[in-house]
């Protein structure tokens, strides 16, 4: 600025007056000023520009996995209301490692994000209260917030995967595996919960082996899938904790010679095209991803004041592999 | 600050010096400061510490689309070497709008970050000639800069879209369609290209009704498709310019009583396992964006100068699809 000013023969607080528009400056100050800048190449410094204003016109979104495609339609939706509120969208992943969402989301809060969507890794959100003292509007989405009160939004994980837990039951299955993701994951323990209680109601006890909850990488996933698949007593039928889950385990049963049905958790592209069509629990990531950010700007501008739990309802898609009869 | 000195009984300068870990602090004193910060939450603001720093210790991702899953491997690679390299990654959205593209990396620039990975929308970068000259790092990955000489990293769409033509010709096909995404696009143009040089290289004239360029939501495609495949000399083969279109043109056909060949530019996730498999020309969107992000890290560290462009191969991968004779 110091630069700016020389060129252009006028004091520091005149070339500060034009680049932030305001008035008292004659139009040829301003004309000179402004030539003095491009031909210097100033570069407006956001930093200084927000020690002085309150907001900054700009949301941060803090995602799980940048590569699971169950984020992309609920990224692209808090885009979208992000937009229409004239505020930009700045991501970043956690990778499922709770010390890097703290890390990303306290790192955004010190960039003066006006607030942050937050799919949670972690389970204790305690490091973000003095942000939201300061005023930065906070909401969780697909995962609740640990130990801090605060707006989320879920699907019904619970509910969705004891339906489809009993869709299975219906169609003659008894045997019926259960492969989900970590169980200090909120959504991989609800969809648990959601399996032995539909074990439960049809009075099927679940054996151990039955149960996998792990990490989703396809080689994890297809061990346990093979495991429950072989043996004296395999499963019938596999009930997919997430769309992760339910990709590598449609690969391991068209590697399988008998027959076994399969409902996963996350309706995902294609999966109407394979043969069989798999049968899905949906959710609704746009609408979550939505839902969280209008939640986000009605407490920026003080519509908002008490925290809720909002949760979505899912939905079963019958395509086909959900409804094959036992192989035996 | 302030609220903390007078809590603390010590002057301003004394507070920054602890926050900054300084030196010219006792314990004591130390201790009564840092017993104010947590008292009255204390938010350390990066604002202020950038104006007088150099490094962040982050770097600017700036996509076209959260949801192609094209670009999910590609910002996985690029957050895991900025993550190797103790920076951390933000990202935002230019959905395909050059403006938006421009806001957002100056956007990030004024957040102050030490470089930028684009997958630019637009054809115009000498927006960025100010930041560039003030020491951001930038690397342009999928499609090149525009007007300034900057680092980029693309796979070779001309050569990808030539072999996968060619291979439709092998197996008998001389009216063969290729649906694209809009021309403006540098990879929607260099993969038309090829298919031209391919038809060409065998001698086979084009019709214009055998080309359909613009966006690839699932509506125009469908349409495009829909009318290359009817009429009284409908084409026996279709070329898939990227994923997007690839995914829809697999539904049209499967709808279709004909049968009809396919290669799709990209590799998706369950081509295989679709009846018939999907033949592809595969990118390695992992390694662009490694090869990007590393040749950031590499200008930042002083010893990348000058800038080049680095073509990556592409490899047919051989399915089903493409290796059906015409139908007629």
């Amino acid at each position: 600025m110091k630069d700016v000013a020389a060129r252009a023969g006028v004091g520091l607080k005149t070339v500060s007056r034009v680049v932030n528009g305001e008035p008292g400056v004659t139009p040829d100050t301003e004309r000179r000023v402004q030539e003095a800048i491009d031909a210097l190449g100033f570069r407006r410094n956001d930093s200084a520009r927000v020690l002085r204003k309150g907001r900054t016109s700009s949301i941060g979104l803090v995602l799980e996995d940048l590569a699971d495609p169950f984020y992309g339609p609920l990224s692209r939706a808090v885009e979208e209301v992000s937009r229409a509120h004239g505020s930009l969208l700045i991501n970043g992943s956690s990778a499922e490692d709770p010390d890097r969402e703290q890390e990303l989301a306290l790192a955004l809060c010190a960039r003066r994000v006006d607030g942050l969507v937050i799919i949670p890794a972690g389970d204790d959100h305690r490091y973000l209260e003095p942000e939201i003292r300061a005023g930065v509007a906070t909401v969780f989405v697909d995962r609740p917030a640990g130990r801090i009160d605060a707006d989320v939004v879920l699907s019904d994980s619970f509910g969705g995967a004891r339906d489809g837990v009993a869709h299975l039951i219906a169609h003659g299955h008894r045997r019926i595996g259960f492969i989900g993701d970590m169980p200090r994951i909120h959504t991989a323990a609800e969809r648990l919960r959601g399996y032995r209680a539909a074990m439960e109601d049809a009075g099927i006890p679940v054996e151990e082996t039955w149960m996998s909850l792990g990490v989703t990488d396809p080689e994890r996933v297809r061990r346990a899938a093979e495991e429950m698949l072989s043996g004296p007593a395999p499963v019938t039928a596999v009930f997919a904790g997430n769309n992760r889950v339910t990709v590598t385990v449609v690969r391991v049963i068209a590697e399988h010679a008998r027959r076994v049905a399969l409902v996963g958790f996350d309706d995902f592209e294609l999966a109407d095209l394979l043969q069989p069509g798999i049968t899905v629990i949906s959710q609704d990531p746009a609408g979550m991803g939505r839902t969280a950010a209008e939640r986000l700007f009605q407490q920026l501008d003080g519509s908002l004041v008490v925290p809720e739990r909002i949760e979505l309802p899912t939905r079963l898609i019958a395509r086909g592999s959900g409804e094959l009869p036992p192989a035996d």
